[in-house]
């Protein structure tokens, strides 16, 4: 079997989490994973899975400063920095070419930087599984979470019959089909075939860069003038051809358009943690259902208070009294005060932040 | 006409702005008034009315030494310091003692420190047509102010015969009655005789030291000793005829018993910021119902937000989305959010604190 590579995906603003997060630290910066930042968690859950020289991290010039600092142990020639933002299908095409110079045989693993999942060994079990899928087959591998209700904000992906008899359950990967409506994640619910997609990927070198130029002629061009400059040593054409690839999501461009791509169902406990009352499933709660997520010395006192979300960092107290399904931030030189209902609408708050001048906040 | 002493009382702990106010820093010392202390609003409303070494701070040890820091031109002699807290008989009996060891004709105002009163012009001509009734009569002097509804955490004043056809108008008060329960507070209301008392007093040192004889025999003779011991200097015969006196309030011990007792209506816009949705009053609003008290670089920003009480003090932002009829406070190492119509009841909160364990923050 080839030898298996890592790449997370560490690009996202995460407005979704203002005023914890700001443009200079994003959402897997932020001590979501028990304390551990999200960043840390998901390199320590490659721990035994991939060698730790064949672990990589995509991100942009302002968070690889930060991403040093916070993790002075990763080796910063494996922080491979995107020119500028372009969506993931550039993204992909850069860790390719960059796996591929060094490695042509490698089979990669494709993560997200921010999530939280678990436990460990399942998880590595699963991306095993996945990457036996990848080196025998050919396929693209992508992961599905069994939905537990009609969600409609994430894509989604049809399974069609089982791609072998082992474990955990593999299919052939019918169809993908961005956020739905209410009506049809119901029904993406009840038929049972459809899984949440996971944004994990497994493939092998050689098996997305043909996927890349059958799914969009311009990616897989890119990628390989990448791969080629990146071979006679051309910082920037690198960067040039990065700057021309088209800027569009993996999943439309190539996912979508794949001819063989296998789902394995995911056996582990995954969440996105996408928004503050994410922390109800990483956090700390009392008799209540108050959840609180306190990093840095911060604490929380609540009384005759139900239902809230807190989250502070620092030496400091978030006092609730007579409150109920609040989300309340502390952190730094602000503090947010909004019903757990509209915490999934942070953004608008965010661009009133921006309108009203105080790009500091941000 | 005898000469004009000020006795300003500064010795509440003011859990009803926790956490803004501390043990260490009550009510008086919040920067409640357009940005100035509370403490300072009082002693420059003064100006032009007493002369300033006839100003006089009656406080407890703790707090005599932040008013030292906070308000370093006050003449540190006039900072009378009770040896313990023993309610607000023993305070007035010491305040009254040491004006009487060097001014026994004096006329004494006596007022909280930690009222918001406007105009100034107005509460000057009306402390001057009290000070007049109190040197002329005899009479101890108070202010009450008519209802606009009917309050149940204030005092009351029934208003008997004008007491001369002068303005402001001035009544012989018949009776005090003590915060009453909701249908007594409908027909003081209705009534039309009754005024809330204001806590603001004057009267003349002859006058008070022969109504606290009168009112309470133990309370007079406490008076007389600290009297005596400061016109002989003995420091320590004046905390022991203190700690001695009954513990007890000026309005039970003696304006309730006292035999001539004039109210004179308030003119002015009085308001005790008796909790943080009085900062309606005393903050800045804006379109939406949004009240904000910031001091030191603090700043807010709303969004599908009213009728909010923000109250925060240093360079950090608070950010409300969504939220109705909640008071947000971010002072220090602490945050509190409450409904507005649970700031009254923000005791409970603090007592929680300490059952905590936290008296770091109390």
């Amino acid at each position: 079997m080839s030898s298996l590579h890592a790449v997370i995906m560490a690009g996202g603003s995460g407005t979704r989490f203002w005023p914890a997060s700001r443009r200079a630290r994003p959402k897997q910066f932020l001590p979501l994973a028990g304390g551990r930042l999200l960043i840390q968690a998901t390199i320590d859950r490659l721990a035994g899975l991939c060698d730790r020289d064949h672990v990589w991290i995509v991100t942009n010039a302002r968070q690889a400063k930060a991403l040093h600092k916070l993790l002075p142990d990763f080796p910063r020639d494996h922080l491979v920095v995107e020119p500028e933002a372009r969506d993931t299908a550039p993204c992909v095409a850069l860790a390719t070419a960059t796996i591929a110079a060094i490695d042509p045989q490698a089979t990669m693993i494709v993560m997200p930087a921010d999530h939280v999942i678990e436990p460990v060994a399942e998880f590595q079990r699963m991306l095993r599984r996945a990457a036996a899928i990848a080196a025998g087959s050919g396929a693209l591998v992508t992961f599905g979470v069994r939905p537990d209700h009609p969600a409609t904000g994430y894509g989604y992906i049809e399974c069609g019959e089982r791609h072998d008899q082992s474990e955990p359950r593999a299919f052939t990967a019918t169809r993908f089909r961005e956020k739905p409506d209410q009506a049809t994640a119901q029904q993406f619910l009840q038929s049972g075939r459809f899984l949440w997609n996971s944004g994990i990927f497994v493939w092998t070198v050689d098996a997305i860069r043909r996927a890349m130029q059958h799914g969009n002629e311009a990616l897989g061009a890119a990628a390989d003038r990448m791969l080629l400059a990146l071979r006679q040593g051309q910082r920037a054409q690198v960067t040039r051809a990065f700057k021309r690839a088209p800027k569009t999501s993996v999943d439309y461009a190539v996912m979508e358009r794949a001819e063989q791509v296998v789902v394995v169902e995911a056996t582990v406990r995954w969440d996105d943690v996408g928004s503050f009352p994410a922390i109800r499933a990483v956090g700390v709660g009392d008799d209540d259902g108050n959840f609180g997520l306190l990093a840095g010395g911060a604490s929380q006192l609540t009384l005759h208070s139900r239902d809230n979300i807190v989250y502070a960092e620092g030496r400091r107290t978030v006092a609730l009294f007579g409150v109920r399904d609040l989300v309340v931030v502390a952190v730094g030189d602000a503090v947010l005060v909004c019903p757990k209902d509209r915490a999934a609408d942070l953004k608008l708050m965010v661009e009133h932040v921006r309108a009203s001048g105080r790009d500091d906040l941000l």
